[in-house]
């Protein structure tokens, strides 16, 4: 019952967005990619698609119900066919595929790397995610180490024959990473850089230890003592330090696992607390754990936020891929199961679900979803390719200035709306979608951290409003985002059949802006009460505008060549789009209409009357 | 870390709802409930209380992580802490709370019963559900049963030493119950009535075996054979049949357990597969399960849809008291974790996290919520004392219909918004929250069960909008809601500084009454696509009414008694009403926009153009 049979994505709807909404060809044309054709990006995607579906998705339920043990030896065992397909994986090149080729990578855009990271989420979130991990932490060692820095230790995790963690939150330091404890102690220098000793406790790490390869890098965000010994007060002091799990010279270093979180899904993927400098080990005749600073005292955080991007859009691909592979299956699911009858029909053959209006609306609702969340990762990951190659600086700051203004978004759109999505997937499946014999419910419960992890939704909210709306004076939505939408309903506008759509996107970016001015006046504290719900209206505005991008493309084409073979491919979009038109974009007004009637309750709320006496 | 310290509910809120905004000693007052006082009444409240916090609350995770056992000889044995826990509710007589002291019940209000219910249900909503589903049993029993029924197979479950379930679906046959094929062939008659024997296969049976008790009474829903041998098509055919595990004389009946379902949560009650007749052993000399007819040939269905308001109840009691426990896990969280700093502060001790304007806004929605989902539930409850025991047949029948209307209303409502409450419990957890040292993660996979049964949410709102709106001609609606409504916007109206609240809502009612009208037009297809957003409307309308009613008593105490000792807990309720009012209301629009439109885009969608070609 559990899907192998069940793709885990769409292909042709993968290959319309790369292909034709992105023109990923006229990206191909740059010297950087000049090596790669449409042909072999196709091929490459097909062989991890059949990844995902043979070596990940068939152990799915396994890796959930067995979860990662720590032996008695202090060792982290996770299941032998997650090893093994994280070690297919690694073997297939996937890691180093947007890599430049002289560090053994394949030099292929971002957007391909997103799409081929997607497809493996589609077969196991968790299981793809050693390798997420793994490159956010080579791409940071790469971008800012010292040459010998990255041989000895990103290039390894390019290929995948050593795999990596980011080591930032302590177990009183979650959000709030300048209050961090860890500290560096200056122990010299040698070949790998400015040496030290770290002493402390890490929280959450994802894949912090496993058996899958015989060393882990850790990047470690610690901070350096002051000249009066004492740690730096905030953000300042804190630096990154590659700590390997086995040093240069093969012997242990003194990292010692203190437990393994329990959590509700997402169990492919060992969670570690990391005790550092502890004594356990003794390297190089003291203890300590032996770690090298990338780049400069201070730089830590800056550092952090530069990649934080891709990380923030790979956690939004996870939440894309979630919806999609749910939505697949209770599509699959409706168009098995007969139950029921029409209205008013009382005998007879019972019907496919399919039918039933409620069922309809449910599918619908997620394909709206699944695709529309695809369509922004993937979009946000083509900017990211646009901000690294494209021709003019412009250009290229352009692209940075609105990845940075949708990174919140893409970030929490997919992540949010993944978990009603697979919330409809479950009601399809009645019962049934609550026992483990079907995958839905691992799937809700698996993508249940999307919206935590790489920074709650009201971080992203704070975010977003803070900074991208406030302190930046919005200058990315006005500059960017809006143009980019006039343009598409002009375009929607000379399409024939879409000037519902296109009255209806116009009005609630009106309303969006309106809300961008009113969030810009008074106090911070005021506004950020209102910023998750400005960010859910954002985003469903930025997602119907890439609907309706994509509703321009189908129709134009249905227009040009009637009888085309993919004309029901092109119907579904067009009706996808009017669904999120006239049944999603309503709900826009409602987000925002506290904001704009200026309410205040929520701060005006004292924390002893929420019980009360 | 997982939470015996905080209750279960907020004493003083459901003290508020039972005796000032529910006026329960006004029902003590009426001849059922004279040997009942208030006082009394406090006392078992009190009890309850106790046992759901030092009986239930403890096993929660204990039940969860060790699930309930088929053993070889063929017995589901289930965690001994839960049995034990469910043999001290019964020997506290909580079973037989609301049935009749004749039956060994204590006769007290449907809404004390409720209120208990609801209170172990707080502690845990699996281990609790064996006494709602034997509550459920002996109740129809009791209604429709012979006195020599009654006695032997109601009695023993009121007094909670023989547990009941309720055998209605089968693996084909879930939604659609007309459907089913379990046959009841005529042998004889004896002391206990028609006497039948059983063959079929029954899925989904709550509580259908364990070692609780020795003996479990099933009622069986099953069709006879008609003149020419064949079972009726459609529901005309389906009677109940008292099904009982162990037969009167000691023997055992022909009722195999064919596997159990493994859940995502819910875990203390085990959920089985019940074979009928297999001939697994041979009562009174040879094989068939033995079952006595419970009243007519063919009433099945509607003994059943007659027994469904309570059960419906029941499951909106689940959502609400599992949203609840959330919302004082996660605002005891949001006390005490201390984490980053307010806006623009970048130095100093961090504070706790209530301190964060996102955190409160997530701890107000799910105070609406919560105890607005409460309100809803015991609202209902009392309607269904006031059915039963108002003085004047009219009013019993008004209160009766008025019922009708909102059990789907106060069956989806709170199912449906505890899960979003307990998803904001996860976030202002962060991280912990995603695990399984935190109890919200498990009250989130509990509670997603209740959106399924006893109706789906979509089968919730064909029923609303095909029977109560269409059929009915929204009788309920126009001639019993809407004047209690008016009411209470004229008691707002009064009461200075609700004038706001009273004017936001009497705007949505005119939303709703519109979309009544434009769902009682066309066709009911067309109604059905947009049956669920109607019901999401209606369910907001009604807990905003519930709210404001709320609100009005709050402020006329304040108003008249300064300085009250519970200013803080009436001056927090006044705060959600308003929150309701700013944030929640204006969901409603969006939410019937489409209707409103007349947006057809469901229904005209082909399925083969959801993935297409």
């Amino acid at each position: 019952m559990a899907g192998v049979a069940t793709p885990v994505v769409n292909r042709r709807d993968l290959d319309f967005l790369l292909f034709e909404w992105l023109r990923l060809e006229e990206l191909l044309e740059r010297p950087r990619f000049s090596d790669h054709a449409a042909e072999e990006i196709r091929s490459i995607v097909q062989l991890v698609e059949r990844v995902a579906e043979q070596e990940l998705a068939p152990h799915l339920r396994a890796s959930d119900l067995d979860e990662p043990r720590l032996d008695p030896e202090g060792q982290v065992r996770v299941l032998p066919d997650v090893a093994r397909a994280v070690r297919t994986i690694a073997e297939a090149g996937i890691f180093g595929s947007a890599f430049d080729t002289d560090l053994g990578g394949s030099q292929l855009p971002n957007l391909v790397h997103v799409a081929c990271l997607g497809l493996l989420m589609g077969g196991s979130i968790s299981a793809s995610s050693f390798m997420l991990l793994t490159v956010a932490n080579a791409r940071l060692i790469v971008t800012y180490g010292t040459p010998r820095q990255i041989t000895a230790f990103a290039q390894p995790q390019v290929a995948g024959s050593t795999l990596g963690t980011m080591c930032l939150s302590e177990p009183h330091a979650g959000s709030s990473l300048a209050d961090i404890r860890t500290r560096a102690v200056a122990d010299g220098e040698d070949e790998f850089g400015p040496r030290y000793r770290l002493f402390g406790a890490k929280m959450w790490i994802s894949a912090g230890d496993h058996d899958v390869t015989d060393n882990i890098v850790h990047l470690v965000l610690a901070k350096t003592e002051g000249p009066d010994g004492m740690l730096a007060e905030g953000t300042r002091g804190a630096s990154l330090f590659i700590v390997p799990k086995v040093l240069p010279d093969g012997s242990r270093n003194d990292i010692v696992v203190a437990g393994l979180n329990h959590k509700m899904g997402y169990r492919a993927l060992p969670n570690c607390a990391l005790n550092f400098g502890e004594g356990a080990t003794r390297p190089f005749g003291q203890g300590g754990a032996v770690g090298w600073r990338v780049g400069d005292v201070g730089q830590g955080l800056p550092q952090m936020f530069q990649m934080m991007n891709e990380a923030r859009i790979s956690v939004g691909l996870g939440g894309a891929m979630l919806a999609y592979r749910g939505y697949l299956l209770s599509l699959d699911y409706a168009r098995n199961r007969v139950q029921g009858r029409p209205p008013g029909v009382h005998a007879g053959e019972q019907v496919a679900i399919i039918q039933h209006a409620d069922v309809r609306r449910m599918l619908l609702a997620q394909k709206c979803y699944a695709e529309g969340a695809l369509a922004l990762v993937l979009y946000c990951a083509r900017l990211l390719d646009e901000a690294e190659t494209a021709p003019s600086a412009e250009a290229r700051a352009a692209a940075a200035n609105l990845l940075s203004l949708l990174t919140p978004v893409t970030k929490s759109w997919p992540s949010e709306w993944a978990q009603i999505s697979l919330h409809h997937a479950i009601q399809i499946h009645g019962g049934a979608g609550y026992t483990r014999d079907f995958d839905v419910e691992l799937l809700y419960r698996d993508n249940r951290l999307n919206p935590i992890h790489e920074g709650t939704t009201g971080i992203q909210a704070i975010d977003l409003v803070g900074r991208k709306i406030r302190r930046d004076r919005g200058e990315g939505f006005q500059n960017l985002l809006r143009p980019r939408i006039e343009a598409t309903l002009r375009g929607a506008r000379s399409a024939p059949g879409l000037e519902r759509e296109a009255n209806a996107l116009q009005r609630v970016w009106t309303d969006i802006s309106q809300a961008v001015t009113k969030l810009q006046q008074g106090e911070a504290q005021d506004a950020l009460a209102h910023a998750t719900a400005f960010l859910e209206a954002l985003g469903h505005g930025v997602v119907g505008w890439l609907w309706l991008d994509q509703a321009v493309l189908c129709r134009d084409a249905t227009l040009h060549e009637r009888g085309r073979p993919d004309a029901s491919f092109r119907a579904g979009k067009l009706r996808a789009c009017r669904y999120f038109s006239e049944f999603e974009l309503p709900k826009i007004a409602g987000w925002l209409a506290p904001l704009m009637a200026g309410a205040r309750v929520v701060m005006d709320a004292p924390p002893e009357e929420f019980v009360g006496d």
